[in-house]
């Protein structure tokens, strides 16, 4: 081709590969084994390191995400890229549906009428839902401030909260607030995150189930 | 609330609230000004400031991008991730369509009897098709070796190529290959990328037009 080398790897053997480097890279440390394959598959989405430091779970939280999945939990994401992303499949295969409401009219509706973000608007509409949830919020830090409150208010309880919003307003606030509660989560710490990394943690719970990597007994 | 605090900030502000602090933090670093909205919205999208150092612009290779999709060109990408967080509307004002190919049947099958990933058969899809075309390729490095390959074999000519993989096996490399073309291309060097970051990058080129950012004559 020419003096650029590419590694030979069979298409499918490609993100075993991948695992294995950022293990390799890792070196010595060690994790949780529940809480090591979510944060491998952070790092593997993203190529930053960062993940292996700033990803925080409360106790339990992925066991406890896992058993939601199995009881047929619902997930409520605030992007519809982060609702792309999640493998649906799998997920229905328990029972649950992917929800972002986003795009929708009554959403826009609500928000202009409140003042507020749709994001914030979205989460009143999870709110008013029967099923059980698990709220992934990769955008809006204002979701997860109006999460906080629906909480403190006793309108929602997720069974568990992936507060993974990205960015330089409020951001860092607002996932210390969702730590301050007695909701179980899985969030980052600081700045990062992002659709694609809300998604891939849902992903991580959705393979650890498919493929039987956890004793969940 | 409780001790945490939250700046108070207008929903319709949070964006240009976002960009001041991104420059703010940027300091006295100079960037050519096609560039600067495209860097500050990667870091925006991920809050990852390694995007100020590792992005790479042939010459030109923003106003090129414009010049397409202001003359209709389509954007092909390799994840429903990307297409999911690109603004289609402002796309499709200029005549342009959104693809990608990667949960097509055909797609599937072809990628089966070549032993190939279904990221390099989309590319091949690609290669048939013929509007003028952006790609942006956000997950799979495999798609950029098949678009470098296909290039070099003159069955493809894209505007531009957005080349932001994101991984560990031959990412390094394919990035290396796509910028040792004579097609114009934004890449993001190393390691990082991301759906996030292709999808990113697009909006950065439309936004541009819509708010008339820059001047094109």
């Amino acid at each position: 081709m020419n003096h650029i080398h590419l590694e030979e790897v069979d298409p499918l053997e490609i993100e075993k590969r991948s695992f294995e480097i950022i293990s390799e890279e890792l070196g010595d440390r060690i994790f949780k084994e529940e809480q090591e394959l979510v944060i491998k598959r952070c790092i593997h989405t993203s190529a930053d390191f960062d993940y292996a430091d700033n990803l925080c779970f409360s106790k339990d939280a992925v066991k406890i995400g896992i058993h939601g999945i199995l009881s047929g939990a619902h997930i409520v994401t605030d992007t519809n890229m982060a609702k792309a992303g999640i493998n649906k499949k799998v997920l229905e295969s328990f029972g649950g549906q992917l929800h972002c409401f986003m795009a929708d009219e009554d959403i826009a509706r609500s928000a202009k009428k409140q003042g507020c973000t749709r994001a914030a608007a979205s989460m009143e509409k999870a709110a008013t839902m029967k099923e059980d949830l698990i709220i992934a919020v990769g955008n809006a830090p204002t979701a997860l401030v109006r999460l906080y409150e629906l909480i403190k208010e006793e309108r929602i309880k997720p069974k568990l909260i992936i507060g993974v919003p990205v960015g330089f307003v409020n951001v860092v606030a607002s996932k210390e607030l969702i730590m301050s509660t007695e909701i179980p989560y899985i969030v980052a710490k600081g700045r990062k995150g992002g659709s694609n990394i809300a998604a891939c943690i849902c992903n991580a719970l959705l393979y650890m189930i498919r493929d039987q990597k956890l004793d969940l007994s």
